[in-house]
């Protein structure tokens, strides 16, 4: 309503309005050259366009919102002032793939009036070697105080029919198998890449998720996405297949709205990260740059985590997280001592011991129990708002002994919070839910959000879950609790701003392979995409592959050698790693086994030794404060050789490489768990060739030894 | 897509289904044999007729529901087993028009099976000597686990063309001035019937709300309502003008569903109430008797409230509950100690101790203190989410020094908590807020939902945030806090089981009479409607009925007298009452502020001597545990003359009453401060002839002088 008086008055007043200013195209360089950016005004329209050592990456696009709730700011734009301004920093992660990070880039803020509507609104982009971000920026100066953004209109324009690894874009799910296909193919392939999933929601034949990888037949590697998504729906990016234009297209809220803002605000970063070897988009630090510095004083109770849970041997079957064959159950009204177990609960107090012992033996950290909590019996696809409580444990799973008999042995245990996508029962309990952690000495939580979204109507990716997930994050803060959130949005390094944030799903993990299986080349795709916002809570570490096995009712088949689950350890960076597989199958496998005990979970260093998207991707990193290194080889279904040289090693030390390898005849399909393990000694100066089989991968642990 | 296969699987076995038992019809009477009830199954759609003394009140009416996710249960149905029973007793509520009340009924349960989709369904329906209710049951011995209700369409068939008072059919306000027609005329007059609101849904042309009071040409008085509305949406009533049936309308969430329900589990009650005497209908525990007993073990702390407060001055002008004249704050943000207060802000320390001073001196249990905490300069309209915090005052009210202030004067501060309608941010910060009461020693909260609804697209009175405002009384129990809910819910008897919810708003209050003005009828009629459910927070006492002399721009007018605005606090009902004028209009008036001072708010027996609906409402009620009597006169613009014995007094004793009447010439809109007071002896045997003009009223305190 206040928005139409004040259209009305700008009308009438439109002959005092200012009369748009000559547009300046206004041009930016990244701190060493290598990418530039134009912005300018082209008949009252933000327009900007990027290259990288001067090959097109994005074609002048058009920038620009849509409202719900007034005029749209879309055109009728003078550019007012330009801006530029220069930033180097090194700062110091809590955990990450590296202890030092450089923050270095060129700035340019374009100041823009729409003088028909007495509004500002402002576009801030950052330019550096690998990429570019920019924002939309809208101060409270003019008449905009409350608005709400039917759409965005960020137009992102290629010079070709690139290659692309894309998923289906969907406000509610994640979980979907890459596809690789050219721009031109998105449409047709669309149908083949969609499977069903718990919760979904399909907007677009053309519509894909960010992370976006791309390759350009003249050897660019782009990547779209967003960093520091805060109070803003999700982008996705929506094709214009006509025109090879992608355009951003926001998540919608119950209403069909995109975004209630208020000025002063901004939206997230829109990045485009480029460059001509693939190398360097792995290691880009882009994301995590745009988002703000840490927001804790106090970070000394964050620590990376390794972890085995009570869990795949209810993914796989045949443990449940349930306790009884009730139909449904109030949580407030069922006496679950009353009722009869049905004899497949898994978070029992003798299982979880077992897997404490585990633990403690095998120098884990902590152990996740899933299933502990009542309310298991319907927990999912009914929309049902009570469906946790949090706080209550089934009758076998004592709480207080089990916590302190995994304290007396050095493990602490880790909390599960399924939400079953009930946010307003999980806001409830969510402080007696922390205090309850606080009082056992849990330290760090697993949190779900399957299945469709109460408040029914919102999505997974809106406005509305975005704010609820960052608040569930900061809530822990309060209590020293770290949290990975699975099924929540897609990370866009806000860990860098909340470090307590550890991990994130968000993309289909193992769990897939005990379903339907993961396609091969889907860990050559995840370091480019997914992982690009944050640390995926992946849960590798699956040595039985055949599910059969696990559970005759199984029909999975684990898509990959285990050299190469070893090798997800390093691949597949995340200060979170769990070693997913059940106890009795890794000993059978101690000799493999001993390469998940040994890989740190921090890092000084990490270096991208040989990559190509959907093909391999060969990581190094240097543990945290030591001198030990290890490296990691994941390969499509085609194998990979690799041919390594180990000069990042010290120059002044002797190291032995433990090698953990695909068999020669290792076939992720046939043969998967043929391995072998040698030692070799190293040095800065050598050289390894090394060959991963299809669907394989590699290990190697190089410790000093001088 | 569970309720798919079991229909598909109901069909498939549709051979072995069971053949619907030959209906038989089943009656029953109330205790005294005035209602008759009569159920059955006519071709396999439940149906049910109500007759008082053998005049029809309900002819035969169907029963169902629509469901959106599987088969309706609309028909198909077949009666398995008729249970009756009868109930008797007496029980005591915390607060109430009556110490003890009896609850006397005769009960039919109708059983129902729906053969061809394995469901069953109950009808329970109880028939009391002053009306019916009857609620649809769904036990959990079907297939029906979960499911999704589309509408509920229960019918209530009219056997005439009935006078009704009605206000339009919401989602959002019931704040309408009531519109008195023909059942036929509805249609016709809605447009008139129909005011701007902050938040407004209006659904059909002929939709009404509950509870809906008619009188029928042959002298019966008829009201529809709903009882122990407990996680259901709202029941409103759409007219179909051309058969002469009312249809239930249930309020949808933002899918357009209107309620997600788990078996077993019931409806609220539907109710109809009848009798040839108005006076019954006032008198009637119906509604409270449909409620569940008190829920709480301990009810110490739960006590009726005389109040005044820092309101009026708001709602009248020219005083602001904002601080400042910023277009917008965020709450975490703003330094309120840096800008500028405009100078109008009401809820500062000087003014608050004003009105603790005038409490203390006229022996008043509470100040309410409204705009007292940040968050005012941009609270309302925006939809905007973090809008208050409940914990951070203005810098000018001095939180710890005026309850430290007001309870050496033996007083109380009560809370005020406005959501704005954002309640995840008020379930948010629901339990600080309430820490915060219980660390400075409040003990009630005023609560507001002014304007639309967040999470955005939900309503007023859908299961939603039916659900919200219960588990803010029930989360309010537990820190012994009692709950006065404005814009929340019309109250449907909760208040027996949860008697913390000592008020609501629910309807057009005194405050309108600030903006537009109530018709003069209002109080007439409200009693009978509003009323049936709960104590309203009328906010009486205006005494100052022209706005202009309280603020140079108003334009309001109290359409009452001010004899008649002392007999409010008999004739509407509350534990909770106000003074709700300023002091310094009181000052003018003591000798009349005297009967405010003396009124009781909780009391031993109730009585209404004359009634009838839009004309005239002569309460008498006996102050609790003591033998004073209070009886107050409410008229339309006709005025009204009453002739009443004082038969209830006690027979051993002598009295003194204190009349305060309208003068001769008092008219609400020309002379409405006239009025005089007199002193009479009077005992059992006594007849009071009294007058109220226009728009008038008279109030009488009766206190024992042996």
């Amino acid at each position: 309503m206040k928005y139409i008086s004040l259209s009305a008055m700008a009308i009438a007043m439109a002959g005092m309005s200012l009369v748009p200013a000559e547009a300046h195209a206004a041009r930016i360089s990244s701190p060493s050259g290598t990418v530039e950016l134009n912005a300018e005004v082209v008949d009252s329209i933000p327009v900007y366009s990027v290259t990288y050592k001067g090959k097109p990456v994005i074609l002048p696009s058009k920038l620009g919102l849509e409202l719900a709730d007034g005029p749209d700011m879309m055109d009728g734009f003078c550019q007012t002032a330009v801006e530029t301004g220069a930033f180097d920093e090194t700062w110091h992660p809590v955990w990450g793939e590296n202890s030092s990070i450089r923050n270095n880039y060129s700035e340019l803020l374009l100041k823009l009036d729409q003088p028909r509507c007495y509004r500002k609104m402002n576009i801030r982009f950052r330019v550096y070697d690998d990429g570019i971000g920019f924002r939309y920026e809208f101060p409270q100066d003019g008449v905009l105080t409350y608005f709400i953004i039917k759409d965005e209109h960020s137009q992102f324009a290629m010079a070709g029919d690139h290659t692309a690894w894309w998923i289906a874009g969907d406000y509610d799910t994640q979980e979907y198998d890459y596809t690789e296909s050219r721009l031109s193919e998105i449409r047709a392939k669309m149908p083949e890449a969609i499977c069903s999933n718990a919760s979904q929601t399909l907007f677009s034949p053309t519509g894909v998720q960010t992370s976006l990888q791309m390759k350009t037949d003249d050897g660019l590697y782009i990547n779209i996405h967003e960093a520091a998504l805060v109070d803003y729906s999700c982008m996705h990016l929506n094709y214009d297949d006509r025109n090879m234009v992608f355009e951003s297209w926001l998540t919608p809220d119950a209403q069909g709205n995109k975004g209630h803002l208020q000025t002063p605000c901004h939206s997230p970063w829109r990045t485009v990260m480029v460059s001509d070897d693939a190398r360097d988009i792995l290691a880009s630090n882009l994301i995590l740059n745009l988002n703000d510095p840490c927001a804790y004083d106090d970070t000394s109770w964050i620590h990376p985590v390794k972890y085995v849970g009570v869990w795949w041997e209810m993914i796989a079957g045949p443990k449940e997280w349930s306790y009884t064959n009730a139909p449904s159950v109030r949580i407030n009204n069922l006496d679950y001592t009353t009722v009869d177990c049905h004899g497949k609960h898994s978070a029992n107090n003798d299982n979880v011991k077992k897997y404490i012992d585990f633990a403690a033996e095998h120098g884990f950290d902590q152990v996740l129990v899933e299933g502990w909590n009542i309310g298991w019996e319907d927990w999912f696809g009914h929309s049902k708002d009570y469906v946790f409580d949090f706080t209550t444990p089934y009758p076998d799973f004592d709480i207080a002994m089990l916590n302190e008999y995994a304290q007396s042995k050095g493990v602490k245990l880790m909390m599960h919070h399924e939400t079953s996508g009930s946010v307003r029962n999980y806001e409830r309990h969510m402080k007696d839910a922390y205090d309850l952690m606080n009082k056992y000495g849990y330290n760090s939580v697993k949190s779900g959000y399957v299945g469709n979204m109460i408040p029914r109507g919102e999505h997974h990716y809106g406005q509305w879950l975005n704010n609820h997930y960052l608040y569930a994050v900061t809530e822990a803060a309060k209590h020293h609790i770290m949290v990975n959130a699975h099924e929540a949005v897609r990370p866009t390094g806000l860990c860098r701003t909340y470090p307590n944030l550890i991990g994130n799903e968000s993309a289909r993990g193992t769990e897939y392979e005990a379903f339907a299986g993961n396609k091969p080349f889907h860990t050559t795709v995840l370091p480019f995409t997914r992982l690009q916002g944050g640390p995926m809570d992946y849960t590798p570490g699956i040595f039985e592959m055949d599910m059969k096995t696990v559970n005759p009712d199984g029909n999975g088949h684990v898509n990959s050698t285990l050299a190469r689950q070893l090798a997800l350890y390093v691949t597949m960076y995340s200060p979170l790693q769990m070693a997913a597989d059940v106890p009795e199958v890794y000993n059978r496998y101690l000799d493999a086994f001993q390469f998940i005990k040994d890989v740190a979970v921090d890092w000084d260093k990490s270096l991208y030794l040989e990559a190509e998207p959907g093909r391999y991707i060969v990581a190094a990193r240097k543990a945290k404060g030591k001198d030990d290194w290890f490296i990691g080889c994941t390969a499509n279904e085609d194998g990979h050789e690799s041919d390594l040289k180990l000069d990042f090693l010290d120059k002044d030390r002797k190291y032995e490489a433990t090698i953990y390898a695909d068999a020669d005849d290792a076939n992720y399909l046939t043969n998967p768990q043929a391995y072998k393990i040698s030692k070799k000694k190293v040095s800065s100066k050598s050289n390894l060739k090394l060959k991963a089989t299809p669907g394989g991968g590699y290990a190697i642990s190089i410790k000093p030894i001088d």
